[in-house]
């Protein structure tokens, strides 16, 4: 493996951050080119840094071109003639700004020498093996930015014509999702999405597939749409270029055509993919089907927990296609022996501030138990002075709610998931408990509404799998 | 003013808490009220528990009731006798729990005696008065979990239906908008949220109301409409009970007919409201209506800057009523002057990840000065290594991006809005940015697409009211 243009002075220069991404997962096959040569540090190592391709003691199987758009073309030229059958272009630089012609030229010269392309325009892929060392990463992102916990399991594929786009939905995703495979793959020289989800698609482990989308070049959209058809997994879509000002916008980004997107849409829907009108949902679905995979949809009758009379209203408003459970004699009467007098059973179950943590969870643990219910919904305004909620109350008290329903959840094979309804911004104080739940598997959204939405769309997605009932996806 | 209801032993129950309350804010006007009497320690002070409202050595100008349902009825009847004028119900077990036979009877003495009655099931009042002493504090929640700094800006007035939703909504709002007065009023046996703007929607410092409703009382709507199509300032709301099981869960909640959600969406249109879709919408809406009162709607033409590709799509595709600039040859050239070669000068200008605070923010300046822009939207991916954006970041330097653009939209007097795109979670490391921002009067969203919406509906309301384009209003 090679990187063509690692700096010797600039620590923070594409190619220099790739080579140290490389070394610190312990890529002991790396070569970095500069036409200088020399010896320079990277990330504790001391590394040899040849002139040019040619000089490498062996063929590389992978070159990552860092240097600008203009100079790439000789690396390309370099490459072909030593036989290299993989390459990765990071600079910007091409048809998205003009350059159409460096495109084509590369376009041919690596058609002819059967080398795949990546890019150009892009920040390449992110890629845990279960072997450390056979891992990739060319995410050259400052570590005080972007960090993921690759210990975890890893559960997602996430392709995405936008590096910043993956940047941005891996960090918000950090605490419950993380991926297999990260790919941003930019101008779609030549790899495309479609060859994406062909190449990654029985990688173990991967439990969704998450593609940001901003056009398709002439003739790819019918071949990854019969490739998608044929996924196992579920596949989250949000494709941009929605409106002429944003057709625009693609063109000049990734050089996308975005074209008519009812059309992309109606054939989006046909591949069976879920498709996510706007980005939250983008994220907030690929979230549920990574997190809830291998939960099982029994059918749609939901029930809802939360100790706020307007979550009530506000569930109860966003049911889209979820139906109210009819509770059964057996689970009211285990309700109302659980709950205090004041609280009605109801399969909209309003606890009211009044309860603790305790009674909270044995009542979502009654109603994710009872037969009747196939999926649940809690929202939780985390004021209520009776739960513990706080990031201090959190740490503190190991029965805190959310690590009560988080393991209530981990238990049961039906699906559940949280609103916490309690935003950011500098001194948010209930951050840990949605970090608890996240991480312990249990799928936690800002509102109800988002989290009734999602649950539908899970619920939707594999009802409509299990009952074969094609029309009502296409709605 | 009585407290009736103040525990002897539970420093928590409802009735002790809103006595601290009120002494914590200097109400030295406070008469707590216990059958047992005896004295308690509050809030460091020593506090005399008087047996009934009889006893008191006047009679209190507000009688806070914490007791429960049943046992509140003798104490609406005892401070009718003693010509009391005002009662706010505090407890819940009313209609909303079948018992609207004792809100009949309150109504009822009520009427007869001339008294106003706020709640019952509520949260009550939360007033900042210019003079400390003179606020009202009745919101029971504890310290830890909910506090707003009083000592800034009070720009906004709050009615909801729902106690907790005003919670969530001041949390979510800390950093940005702080409450003149905020209103929990819960079944509206006697006031209702007409009779709140109309007291009031002249109150100094007021800049935008926001209002949440489940359901009108008969009657209420039509005057709840000609009271708020007087409003001179903006009215943003949000109404429950939108499906079905909605318009049921309001009943259960505040006692609330919701009634036909079509119709009461198109007589607040018609009265001039804002009318949110969603409650985040509702949330988003109101900062963006409190933190820009005093900007200047010149026209649609809007500028977008942005350090990503995929957010200008995003932005692009969400431009909904609002035009993008065409930029002037001057802006142009001092636009290129500024920037670095390979950014391409246009309205919607993607930075790239390569400028630095200082250039990014000069841009901004540069667009929000043209003449021949109205409104600017900016959406900051906060990974580029090239922006201070990590909550160390914004500590240890004084020129970070967030702190810039805060100054940048201090002083000018057209619309600016920010999109930072990162969420919460355990350890958000970009909350101080969202902060520095806010708080400093620059509406922080968590996407462009929020971003977008909010500016266009801001946009829009103060536009059309210019124009007087009441026909596309009603859309």
């Amino acid at each position: 493996m090679a990187v063509v243009g690692v700096s010797r002075s600039d620590p923070n220069s594409p190619g220099t951050v790739i080579a140290a991404n490389m070394l610190k997962i312990g890529r002991d096959d790396l070569f970095c080119v500069n036409p200088k040569g020399g010896n320079v540090d990277i990330a504790d190592f001391e590394v040899k840094l040849y002139n040019n391709l040619s000089s490498l003691p062996a063929v590389p199987e992978l070159v990552i071109v860092t240097v600008p758009a203009e100079a790439s073309l000789a690396v390309v030229k370099e490459a072909a003639g030593l036989g290299c059958k993989n390459l990765l272009l990071i600079p910007g630089g091409f048809t998205e700004s003009g350059r159409s012609d460096l495109e084509d030229q590369i376009a041919e010269i690596a058609a002819d020498a059967g080398i795949r392309v990546m890019g150009p325009n892009c920040l390449g892929i992110l890629y845990a093996d279960e072997e450390p060392a056979k891992g990739l990463n060319t995410f050259f992102i400052p570590e005080t930015k972007f960090k993921l916990d690759l210990e975890r399991e890893k559960n997602i594929a996430l392709f995405s014509q936008s590096g910043a786009l993956g940047l941005v939905e891996l960090t918000n995703l950090k605490d419950s999702v993380c991926p297999k495979v990260a790919v941003s793959y930019g101008n779609q020289l030549d790899v495309d999405p479609g060859d994406l989800v062909e190449y990654f698609q029985d990688e173990s482990g991967i439990k969704a597939i998450g593609i940001y989308i901003e056009g398709f070049k002439p003739g790819a959209g019918r071949r990854f749409f019969e490739i998608t058809r044929r996924s196992r997994i579920p596949i989250v879509i949000y494709k941009a270029g929605r409106t002429a000002a944003g057709q625009m916008a693609t063109q000049s980004h990734t050089a996308s055509m975005a074209g008519e997107y009812a059309v992309a849409r109606a054939a989006m829907k046909q591949a069976g993919l879920v498709v996510a009108d706007t980005m939250a949902d983008h994220l907030g679905c690929l979230k549920i089907f990574a997190m809830l995979h291998g939960k099982k949809v029994g059918g749609r009758q939901t029930a809802v927990v939360t100790n706020a009379g307007y979550e009530k209203a506000n569930a109860a408003d966003n049911l889209k296609e979820l139906e109210l459970a009819e509770l059964s004699g057996k689970t009211s009467s285990m309700l109302a022996e659980a709950l205090p007098s004041f609280v009605t059973v109801e399969p909209l179950l309003d606890l009211t501030p009044m309860v603790d943590d305790e009674i909270f969870a044995r009542s979502v643990e009654l109603m994710l138990d009872a037969p009747e219910v196939d999926a649940v919904c809690v929202s939780i305004v985390p004021h209520a002075g009776m739960i513990h909620t706080t990031d201090d109350e959190v740490d503190s008290y190991e029965g805190n709610l959310g690590a009560r329903l988080a393991k209530i959840a981990a238990a049961s094979d039906k699906p559940m998931v949280v609103s916490l309804t309690a935003t950011g911004g500098g001194d948010n104080i209930f951050g840990r408990m949605i970090e608890v739940m996240d991480s312990g598997g249990l799928p936690t959204y800002l509102s109800a509404e988002q989290a009734m939405s999602y649950l539908n769309e899970f619920v939707r997605y594999h009802y409509i799998r299990q009952q074969n009932l094609i029309d009502e996806w296409m709605k």
